[in-house]
């Protein structure tokens, strides 16, 4: 790869991944509509990043901004159009890392911030505190001048229905879905942001691993950038995007050994991570029946993809120059 | 050490260690009466956890007692004598985990649940989630039947005393302490289990490492079971009870050199940990001026200090058996 490592040298190489989330759907359960729906989800969270990333701008602002339209888009469980709890409220986690300094910021339970991922950066960027909590984390937010909505403005139709069928149903529906995004920039530095609505019929106040520094979300310049998605309880307990920077950095693998090692601990069916690194390397393994997931580097090319190679009924590349 | 590795291979010993905080005291703000009263309470901890143990207990039910000890006990920051809020509320966070199989539980953000980490264990043992979090964590706790009282029940004249004395003041007062406790048992399981009152004054709605799997509590058999206390946000960026999991189990070191490691990735000043392996060995370390700290094994004899060897006013060698 003579051609990458230069760019890494001259330092004019960027890499950005997004995720939509992993085993939402399956094949059957999505029709091309639907699949083109995902699919210009991601690519329009990649070119909010891409934008920020080709005017040389950092990896922080291009996650966060790449999550600000995954989180605004009523498709994906993050924001608008996240998972409704069995008191019929949604309620949302965020979580963001800078990888220069290992500074972070979280939300979780939080019911009333418009973009949960612009207050976990405020939480970072001014306070002394990494989580702020349920409806404390709300007011503080309010206080902080973050956009404030109605809970009430996140649910969508779609998000009803599932409701309606879950609380019907005494087996479970598959039921995952957050949004995430890591990025390395040209100046070497490494970001990771996770957002979500967590699960249909959730108890309230439950909180997976989306919120949670080193389970569901992490970045360290020194090895990886890391945004899991899936049965959350499943990564918390495995701290898997910490995991990941352990095995680079402890047992001197590279990171697609690192992540394929990580995944492996994991039981099946239970998600899957976007991982990337200074080498503008990327991985985005799922042992889910499929993941929405994308990158683009420098050049433009975007790969965007639900399922395994071929299985798409829509192209995987698209050119974001045009 | 014969005696301690043939214990091991007949599979008779234990180790329990406790703390109670590290940061809290230095040798000049206490004086021989406050001494005693700490001591007596790591003390009575470690005897009921040396309770279970001796009649062949589990690690779980060990560290699950002496964590309940704790918060009873209104001389540290943890249930009753928590840290007091901005809002002039107590707070409390509080996780436990089963190092045989990974399973976990924890509550933050917590008003109204007597023993936190009673709602930890039941979390753990009845649902399929980890983390509850604010007021809907305080229903679910009623709901299963835990013991509820007032948010005034928490509240202790020291404490108010300490809140009157940080509003009143720019500069930050020594403002740390949480307990711990973590096992090994006779069958070679391992656990580990924290709760805490946060700091004073915090913002409403914060949450440290205590309640974090990984962050500030982590059991394995295979490696260690940790629990840290200290600034919460430092061991929350570093995952530092993970962290010394990871560096024993992919750099194939020893519990020692793994503490050791970790503890150096913190800021002077930041805090401490307990960590126990298979084979007895206990690691206390902190880089404060003092942290409560004790351990016994199955010969009853404990170890019961704060300060360094010979700052301690009164005997650091206790006998369980008398």
């Amino acid at each position: 790869m003579p051609n990458l490592l230069q760019s890494k040298m001259e330092g004019i190489d960027f890499i950005v991944a997004v995720h939509g989330g992993a085993g939402s759907h399956s094949r059957n359960s999505i029709d091309l509509q639907k699949e083109i729906q995902i699919k210009n989800g991601i690519l329009n969270a990649l070119k909010s990043a891409y934008k920020v990333m080709i005017q040389n701008g950092t990896s922080i602002e291009a996650v966060k901004q790449a999550i600000i339209t995954l989180e605004d888009n009523p498709e994906f469980n993050a924001g608008k159009g996240g998972k409704i709890n069995r008191k019929f409220e949604i309620e949302l986690d965020a979580s963001i890392m800078n990888g220069e300094n290992l500074k972070c910021g979280a939300v979780a339970s939080v019911k009333r911030i418009k973009n949960p991922i612009k207050s976990a950066e405020k939480i970072m960027l001014k306070t002394e505190y990494i989580l702020l909590v349920g409806n404390n984390a709300d007011t503080w937010a309010f206080e902080n001048e973050l956009e404030i909505v109605n809970n009430s403005y996140f649910f969508t139709d779609e998000r009803i229905k599932e409701w309606m069928e879950h609380k019907n149903k005494t087996e479970n529906t598959p039921n995952k879905g957050t949004v995430g995004a890591v990025a390395f920039d040209i100046f070497g530095h490494s970001a990771a942001a996770t957002s979500t609505g967590g699960t249909t019929y959730k108890i309230p106040g439950r909180v997976g691993d989306s919120p949670i520094i080193g389970a569901g979300n992490y970045a360290n310049d020194k090895t990886t950038a890391v945004s899991c998605t899936g049965d959350g309880e499943e990564f918390m307990r495995r701290l898997i995007a910490f995991d990941i920077h352990s095995r680079i950095i402890y047992k001197n693998i590279n990171l697609k050994q690192a992540v394929e090692e990580s995944m492996n601990s994991l039981p099946l069916n239970s998600g899957g991570v976007i991982a990337v690194d200074n080498n503008m390397t990327v991985e985005m393994p799922y042992n889910t029946l499929g993941m929405a997931r994308g990158y683009v580097r420098k050049d433009g090319l975007a790969f965007v993809a639900i399922f395994k190679e071929n299985e798409d009924l829509t192209p995987t590349l698209y050119n974001l120059l045009n």
